[in-house]
């Protein structure tokens, strides 16, 4: 039924976007992202094409707060689905390095087949002890009804700091009440996920996770990373966010 | 993989754009709608979220012109896509019989067996005389590489007007280029297709549909057809149409 793939010219002006809108199909096809999955890459798709396809000045000062906030985190956990799994597993695997995170792979439709194949996924793009997988996934996060409610005893339930691309608003919420610095990337400012998380990248993930390694590598032991963190303002990074969006249009 | 289907509350604050996203994901099941249809669908959504979810009175001016434009043509044809099929094939049929239009099953990732399950669908939900699928696409429209290029003699080859629910920018100049009137819904006022269009109605393929049903029937056998046709400005309708996505933002 998907035979007719298209081949997309390398100097076509959306050939970045037709690509990675083609990695996604490509996972969806080996069972790591859902249908869900590729109507909420769609939606991200739209907010991108606002903001100019591009990591603004306010998207970095983001970035650079979220790398910092994981270096100066105790128990930092990267948490993965499958867009993020098949969009950027090595660098959530060197982000996991660099800021000595856990990965966790994290569900909302949670089958055991689908988070092996993540775990799998991100372990040939180099990640180790991958978290969160089957039984492992035997804590709960309160007030949740998904399946994402589960979560692993030693990764995201004992976690001060949790990095969730990709996110819903429902679950941000829940890690926010449960007392967790959430970091977020999302390109919809005005989503609840956007607006509950504490540190939030209006960026797409693609652009912004090699961002995030590099800041860390670059910020990583030096003496400002408390300052950094201090001196970045999520409500004024969104509301600045929309304000190129709608300069855009 | 795909389970854990979520129950929609009835009182969910988007429960109507909850369930058209499970309308869809069942036709991708059901072989009628591709992933990159699920991926376009997500950037819908996300226009229609700007947009208030609701059809404003700027897509309702664009509704009625497209009505009486489908009235007045000789030869009006309806290019049902996946999607189309899926969201509102019943209003498909409706329109077809209510405008004295063709229906011509038109596909960007064309297979003879989801060309038929499309035609199939349409059938079941009261369409006839369904043009376009196999074979009887043998004429073809210059300038266009995709295998969208391929159309029914007897169809949209000789159709004066084509509506087009959710085209893509190539197809639609393409369209333009050989002189056919197009109507299109396209819920981002910049696009392409948007701008080549001759009416664009900025509004959801869900809601839009039924009311140009309604706006046909109120307005048939009515002196007024080329009044409304000729005081409809595009140019100035997608204006509006951004201007009140930008207030919303």
């Amino acid at each position: 039924m998907h035979a007719n793939r298209i081949w997309i010219p390398p100097d076509h002006p959306r050939a970045k976007s037709l690509y990675t809108r083609e990695m996604l199909v490509d996972g969806y096809r080996r069972g790591l992202v859902t249908a869900e999955g590729l109507i909420a890459h769609g939606r991200g798709e739209a907010y991108d094409y606002l903001i100019g396809e591009r990591t603004t000045k306010t998207a970095q000062r983001a970035i650079k707060a979220a790398a910092a906030m994981l270096l100066l985190s105790k128990r930092p956990v990267i948490s993965v689905n499958g867009n993020t799994a098949v969009l950027c597993p090595r660098t959530v695997a060197e982000l996991a390095k660099v800021t000595e995170a856990a990965i966790e792979v994290n569900l909302f439709y949670r089958t055991e087949e689908r988070e092996r194949a993540i775990k799998a996924e991100l372990e040939t793009h180099g990640a180790d002890n991958v978290l969160g997988v089957g039984s492992r996934a035997s804590a709960t996060i309160p007030e949740l009804q998904s399946e994402r409610r589960r979560v692993d005893p030693e990764g995201i339930y004992r976690a001060d700091t949790v990095f969730v691309p990709l996110e819903d608003g429902d679950r941000t919420e829940a890690l926010v009440e449960m007392g967790k610095t959430v970091i977020t990337i999302d390109l919809n400012p005005l989503s609840r996920t956007a607006k509950a998380a504490h540190i939030t990248i209006v960026d797409n993930i693609v652009r912004a996770m090699p961002a995030i390694v590099e800041a860390a590598r670059e910020i990583k032991g030096g003496r400002s990373l408390k300052k950094i963190v201090g001196g970045f303002d999520n409500k004024k990074n969104l509301r600045e966010s929309l304000k190129i969006i709608k300069g855009g249009i």
